[in-house]
């Protein structure tokens, strides 16, 4: 099959790798001709330029681009495409992306590997980064059964597991156990700068794995938190005032000095926190 | 030297281990005889018993039971010991114990050594636990200064890292990196079993390690969690509510859309991160 990557980060170089591992013909498109090089040298695509009009020929194109260059970059692809290739993207966040992209390309279907590292760009791509992560796919009613069965076949080669929702449940399900954590974590950080010289001095001293940990996420990539921010903004607000009410109530029954109640409400945290991490 | 240790756990057993391994004869104290015989078979302590008696011929003790036993346990020790023993407990709250104990033993002094790992009890105890960890001392300006250099000493033997300052200063800055880290993370988890139903159920597949690491602490002990909230009341309830005023600040920039901020702040936070985790 002939397959195109449009963006070669470390999502787009790493679906190049394990695609031309199964003896797919990859295409790829980068902004930047030293990237195409960079790609093809590292095996990530068969062909690489900066000129979109090599994606004519392909049956099928992922869309790997930031976020916010998703449907910029959509609305140009399609001037070249055959208006049977199907156009799916690899974006964190579905709903404002399937809404705009939807309505103008009948062979569209709205796709998120959750996968991914603490690196970025083409020099991190790896082989198996998908295998055994989950990868949701958002197709709507309208979706022809033919371009969701293409990029199912697809994603299952790359040994992924495989979901399938609305836009609208993806968003929520993200908003609450990945964006929600960025600003919970952020808040943490920022609380403990707030505390005054000295205090704040002796903390640094004795962070140990327990803030390290509850502070990896608000401590990342900035460009990505407002990215998340901007694009789930509803979900995300809706995920934080959820979460600033079960902070009351923490904040409440310690102040009541209730340890009876904290104690219950801690156990079912220890109870049910397997259920999203194994 | 003849030490003694009252309460053999984790942090007991492994000072034990490392107190030993430096030639010093160790006496240990449990409530159950059976964790004083696997005290003794896995090296910990020269010889054990439940009577606190044993403890009588000892230059210094170290108290490690949990958090809520130190106050009755160190009033019931001292009526056996001459009052040239030197005393220091391990407890992760300081104010409320030093101010209770110092004024009944001169030869008292607050120590916290902030080592650990997930297991708990005499089973777990590990050589060099304490190595390179930060170990904090709160003596007063009553202490006298050999009781001081006395617990120094042994303390620098362990290889640990020693930080001195008053009972107040340690427990403002453990109330912001380690107990509001807990509350931060167990709000967490409370939020998002707070989604419905079928959210939640999609939330549990899709969670990976931004949800794994944020929600760790706030997943774990109960006991300890509440131990926390109960010794560190006001300091922690200090930190909560400096905590949710940040956090407001994330609610609001992002309902205001106003994304320049909001980098600014994530930016901030990815710079300052490395001085509290290095």
């Amino acid at each position: 099959m002939n397959i195109g990557i449009l963006g070669l980060g470390l999502i787009g170089g790493s679906l190049g790798l394990d695609l031309r591992s199964q003896g797919h013909h990859v295409i790829g498109v980068s902004r930047r001709e030293s990237t195409c090089q960079r790609a093809i040298a590292l095996g990530c695509v068969d062909t690489a330029s900066v000129d979109m009009t090599l994606l004519k020929a392909t049956e099928v194109v992922f869309i790997c681009t930031p976020l916010a260059l998703i449907i910029p970059t959509f609305e140009e692809l399609i001037t070249h495409l055959p208006s049977t290739t199907v156009v799916t993207d690899v974006g964190s966040v579905k709903a404002p992306i399937v809404e705009a992209l939807s309505p103008i390309w009948e062979n569209f279907i709205g796709g998120h590997p959750m996968a991914g590292t603490t690196e970025n760009g083409i020099e991190a791509a790896m082989r198996n980064l998908f295998f055994q992560k989950p990868y949701v796919l958002t197709p709507l009613a309208t979706t022809p059964l033919e371009a969701i069965t293409v990029v199912e076949k697809i994603v299952q080669q790359l040994g992924a597991t495989l979901y399938y929702c609305s836009p609208q449940e993806h968003d929520s399900a993200v908003s609450s156990i990945s964006h929600l954590p960025v600003m919970v974590s952020a808040s943490l950080i920022a609380a403990c700068l707030s505390e005054n010289p000295n205090t704040l001095q002796l903390a640094q001293k004795l962070a140990s794995s327990g803030f390290r940990d509850t502070s990896r996420v608000g401590g990342g990539n900035p460009e990505l938190g407002v990215m998340m921010a901007r694009y789930n903004r509803s979900c995300l607000l809706r995920s934080l005032l959820q979460y600033r009410h079960n902070l009351d109530e923490f904040i409440n029954l310690i102040d009541l000095e209730d340890w009876a109640t904290l104690e219950e409400k801690l156990q079912l945290n220890q109870q049910v926190r397997p259920k999203f991490i194994d």
